[in-house]
């Protein structure tokens, strides 16, 4: 496949006009110093949090669902994606059918009570390798867990040496407690700044840690966890490198208003936004083409942002060849047009 | 008066040794490129917040205390300050007392009853051109004002053409009243981020406001009214030209701890922390030779970042000509040793 002229968006390299030149890999990039162009050439994206997707659940999915999930995705412009699970039982989460290559996010049970959000407080626990002995290591790419509970220093440190990545989140840590993960290592918040210690001037929180330390965050570009100006502000003090687009979206995403499941919590969704009966936020339906623009319309940033935000700094962290349009690279991509609407995806 | 190899510390021209050659005015300053240096001269400070020191209360002095007042200061590095009333009937003020070339920084009654501090809500009024029947305009420089109260448009207008600054404060403006305000050319906030409306994701406040747009704010930066990392972050997301540090200080500075006033709230000094009888913050002890040097060791900010932050911005935002360590300006300066303690201060 030869894509000739189009505008190339790698976040290493930049923006340019040129030809590209691929099957499965990026065989060739040339640049053409032409001034117009067709079409604007992005890395696949990469979602990390991601619940559902029409009527698919992480937590009650099938291995035909997962596949439908994958399909669903693509259609986002979306490559690689982490199943989330939600908290529940360990037992409930249907591990045994995930396919080939694919890991959950897994969200809770390691949270806390008091910033549980749209989680089931009835089955929080403390953070232990417990996980381990009902989910095979290799099923797990990402946990998330409140830093200040009781064995967060030794699970995290299991973590670490299993090479599953620690994010910090639905967590009511001080300062200090954030700042005692940061300098173990553990460098990552969950849909920042939601379902997190807020910002105090005399106690700066988790939110305060996330912008005071070089965190890496999760946000949902969505409108209604953040407002445009925050996410906007997030990115002017936080830069491109540090931030990840994430949806956060449940399985009533592309499918009409109405009673949905989070877990085993009903969720009501009424013009597209997703909260529990007493009006907590339960996640998004947002889906990831949507998210894109909606964050370079928030921050006005550069395509080559968006490609760090929306797919490279999430391959670098799931440590996943991609992210970049350059020779070598597998040729998962993107075509979108001005208004970044998507127009086409190759090798998804 | 020469000054023989001292590090120059100016807001514009940076950092070099030279000589400086002055009277009242300074004559002749050249670089000596000699890599010692005897001292660490720097332009005088400015405090535009600030209600009393050792016994003196703005609201009370009298002609030969606001002299005192002057003296004081001096011997804090200060060469100019804004005496700072709290909120009381207008007609307590005791204007007739101010000595020549002093203005006031008028602190309430134009204030939020939401967000009142250790202000006496009996006394607060909607902002109104009444404060210029009861005080003449030449001896105020500076009106703290909540935009959110009825009449502060006009008000706003008011205190512009008459050449007074408004500056945002002890307020619980939502982020689109402040963004209103700043739209008008409003754009200074009192006591950053105190006695103001919180950072929130989805409603940014005046916090949120001040860090989002372009505001100048002052800082307290005593450790008490916000944490250091607080004033770090600040400083990294605001910059050294829109920061200016006040101390907010009470007559109980430089005296023992125990029972005050402000206004006519009682105030009780322990360990230095001044506060109401229900723990309100209520100002603060805080010197300004000792500000300067929280401030550099919060944000390990440069010496010339320092002298904007003491001295520079406060005195283009005031017009006063200063802040400079230049050939042509007055020479109001401040001789400092490697750890930021006051040696000397010439014409002051």
């Amino acid at each position: 496949m030869i894509l000739e002229d189009v505008l190339i968006v790698d976040p290493v390299d930049g923006e340019y006009v040129g030809t590209v030149e691929f099957d499965e890999v990026i065989h060739r990039v040339v640049e053409t110093n032409k001034s117009n162009y067709k079409g604007i050439l992005m890395p696949g994206f990469v979602d990390p949090h991601i619940h559902g997707i029409r009527g698919i659940d992480t937590m009650r999915a099938t291995k035909e669902e997962f596949e439908m999930f994958q399909e669903y995705e693509a259609l986002e412009g979306v490559w690689y994606f982490l199943p989330t699970t939600v908290t529940a039982r360990l037992e409930a989460i249907p591990h045994a059918e995930l396919p080939e290559g694919m890991k959950f996010h897994i969200e809770g049970p390691f949270i806390s009570p008091k910033r549980k959000g749209a989680h089931n407080e009835s089955y929080l626990l403390p953070p232990s390798d417990k996980l381990f002995e009902v989910i095979p290591v290799g099923k797990i790419a990402m946990v998330t867990v409140a830093p200040e509970l009781e064995g967060f220093d030794e699970f995290a440190k299991s973590c670490l040496e299993k090479g599953i990545i620690v994010s910090l989140g639905h967590s009511d840590a001080t300062f200090s407690q954030a700042r005692h993960a940061y300098e173990m290592g553990f460098k990552r918040i969950t849909h920042f700044p939601n379902a997190i210690s807020p910002l105090h001037h005399r106690e700066l929180g988790l939110v305060g840690a996330g912008l005071y330390f070089d965190f890496m965050v999760e946000v949902i570009p969505d409108g209604i966890h953040a407002s445009p100006e925050f996410i906007e502000l997030l990115f002017r003090i936080k830069g491109s490198d540090r931030i990840q687009i994430v949806t956060d979206s449940i399985s009533a995403t592309g499918l009409v208003d109405g009673k949905y499941y989070l877990g085993d919590l009903e969720v009501f969704v009424e013009d597209g936004k997703a909260k529990l009966k007493d009006g907590t936020i339960a996640g998004s339906t947002l889906r990831y083409s949507e998210a894109i623009r909606n964050f370079a319309k928030f921050t006005k940033c550069s395509l080559r942002d968006l490609a760090k935000v929306s797919s490279y700094n999430a391959c670098l962290e799931l440590g996943l060849k991609g992210g970049r349009v350059a020779e070598g690279y597998p040729a998962k991509l993107v075509l979108v047009d001005p208004e970044l609407k998507l127009v086409k995806t190759f090798n998804f």
